[in-house]
């Protein structure tokens, strides 16, 4: 790693923040999940099966036949944006085509939301086990972190939150996962929905609201998001990385329309606002009709994996361990007892049983160790019938884990 | 424009850099120079036609036809650095493919180096005159900015690096555009780009080079650009963007490998890093071998336009007018006698002869108002038949202008 004081003898000088940037420590796990010989519950990948190629390829080929602008430089195509419009109603939000900000992904929404709103060093409210491209959204400005626990059944403790409000703490921002927590798999009831958005009112503080996994529900639709509650506190976040294709980079925020001119500046400044190929060819997709049954497969398909999963964890787990039913997402994250160190833990798995998951300390916000006894597994990449034998193998590797005592 | 202490009642705060984001005035330029009814020599944009839609949408075929994990998260590909690695080769830079940097464009590649190097409120060195998108790219970052003075036939005003130097000043950078300078439309010479290197190498300074104009040359190849000179001090950024296609934000930077952790790891915080189905295609598509042929058909064309547009400044604008042939990118820059303000010409260009520039105060760095009797005029995007007409007309309003005693 390079240090502002310069590790090397001829090296320019780095930023400051670039020191606190998570080491090796964590970077070299990623040849063990990604390992071809394993059987991966590791990443937020889609099902490579289930992905639109075809469909895609079709749309791709009319843009670039029928579109002489199609490769040039040219405004983000308002018709994706009514597209985006017609699906956010689907979710019980209602906005218009000039609240919705076109971004590659809903990284670089969150990204353009983190820099609009905080200044270099100031302070974040944000759950102690958390979304990792939060944490490197934020890095770069060195926040303080202001963390409030997580519950297993409720999620982010909210009394926690009006504490940190009520004794005076003003943070530019509070981020909320509201369906399908990414890692902690939880959705927030409506009670909570309602109490942080009326905490976000009387403190005058905006959510950060990430809803990337609102739309894979899987016992029935999820509940309105926040946004559905307020629009004036409430920044959405969304994403086609999970229901359509993660290549495709399009994701969005819902923002008032005063926001747009200070929005469009960071994304100039960014990346000049220009990967309108991509939003061309998918607003074309979109056109077709095909988009809510391709959703309807993806909530059969992994709600059966989710399924597979969960039964398979109660086959094998020991019963030391605790997870929940999710009802929307990709991940279901299981507690293990708290002396279990998961990163030791996922070396022995790939080593003798060829299977990988997430350790839990790569969510744990600002050097936290609290998460380090949890594990993510994500139900929605594996075929289904790799996931039960894949989670028979790390039981047993948990199982010998626990007894050989680390 | 929103303000840090909420310009309406009801927003939230945004942060305090959102108030140095330029005002309205500039932003109601745009509708002028881009109304259909307007010749525009406005914009950077290539010619339409001449964008190799057939021969992408061949590519994007393919590997949608081939590669089953098209639409998947993946990794940058390899065999897009490879070709890249080779065009560079062709400007007289030998790199290694670990020591590329794929991001979405040139704009990417200056914003990932600008958060890089430069502290909160650090200081930069550049011309008093530069391109919008790095001042977009150093706005949230409030740095001082260390100016100078840029000359008509030499480009950046070396003497005036050195005694910055000199003088103890210590920039996070310098930023220059080594050829067809953004708006200067000059090329460094020679003994320019030695002087500069050896200054950088002296003074431990990094300088971002922004060669994105290198490929585009009229009068046989550029100079090779200052990273044959240098891989240690000199970060340079390129892009396909000028050349193949704006749409396909292809972008990259080649610095020493030993910064591939940090730019890998503010890439992640931007955008995640996953773009991979427009490099795929544009790999395929320079795997087929046309791009060369393509690029000398891209400067013969605009060979032909640069020198109409020098043809009919030379014919109808005013002998108080001055500009330089340019050997490289898509623009002339034309200065006007200094009591010439020209946002108010543009408007009066638009509304009476129907013809649109880009004014100069654009480019002025932090509120210099040294650049606002400049035009900056491109020569790719426009027919060649239209260009001679249109410097015409505007130049029957400049010689208007200039008698209305503006």
């Amino acid at each position: 790693m390079l240090t502002s004081t310069s590790a090397h003898a001829g090296h320019a000088t780095v930023a400051q923040w670039v020191q606190n940037i998570k080491g090796a420590a964590l970077r070299e796990l990623f040849p063990l999940v990604t390992r071809a010989d394993v059987t991966s519950f590791a990443f937020g990948l889609p099902a490579a099966e289930l992905l639109p190629l075809k469909d895609y390829a079709a749309a791709s080929s009319r843009v670039l036949s029928l579109d002489p602008r199609a490769l040039q430089y040219q405004l983000p195509p308002e018709s994706l944006k009514i597209h985006i419009q017609g699906l956010l109603a689907s979710r019980g939000v209602n906005c218009r085509p000039d609240q919705i900000f076109l971004t590659a992904g809903a990284q670089q929404a969150t990204h353009s939301l983190v820099n609009l709103f905080l200044e270099q060093r100031g302070q974040v409210l944000v759950e102690e086990v958390a979304y990792e491209g939060l944490q490197t959204a934020l890095t770069p400005l060195q926040p303080e972190i202001l963390a409030v626990p997580s519950g297993m059944e409720s999620g982010m403790d909210l009394d926690a939150v009006e504490s940190q409000l009520v004794r005076g703490a003003r943070p530019a921002f509070i981020y909320a996962i509201t369906d399908g927590h990414n890692p902690l798999s939880l959705s927030l009831s409506q009670a909570s929905r309602i109490r942080l958005v009326e905490m976000a009112r009387r403190f005058r503080i905006p959510i950060l609201e990430d809803d990337v996994f609102g739309f894979l529900s899987y016992d029935g639709p999820a509940l309105p998001p926040m946004r559905a509650l307020d629009e004036e506190w409430v920044f959405y976040i969304g994403s086609l990385s999970k229901t359509l294709a993660p290549a495709l980079r399009i994701g969005w925020i819902v923002a008032p329309a005063a926001f747009s001119p200070a929005l469009h500046f960071l994304k100039q400044s960014n990346d000049l606002d220009t990967t309108t190929l991509s939003q061309l060819t998918v607003s074309s997709y979109l056109d077709t009709g095909v988009f809510p049954s391709h959703l309807a497969t993806l909530r059969r398909e992994y709600g059966k994996r989710r399924d597979a999963m969960l039964n398979a964890l109660k086959a094998h787990f020991p019963l030391e361990a605790r997870w929940r039913k999710p009802t929307c997402g990709m991940f279901i994250w299981v507690e293990l007892p708290p002396e279990i160190d998961t990163i030791d833990l996922l070396r022995m798995a790939v080593k003798t049983e060829q299977v990988a998951f997430m350790p839990g300390a790569i969510f744990a916000m600002s050097g936290n160790r609290g998460a380090r006894n949890g594990i993510r597994l994500n139900f929605t990449h594996c075929p289904v019938e790799q996931i039960e034998p894949g989670v028979a193998r790390l039981a047993r590797v948990l199982k010998r884990f626990m007894r050989s005592g680390r």
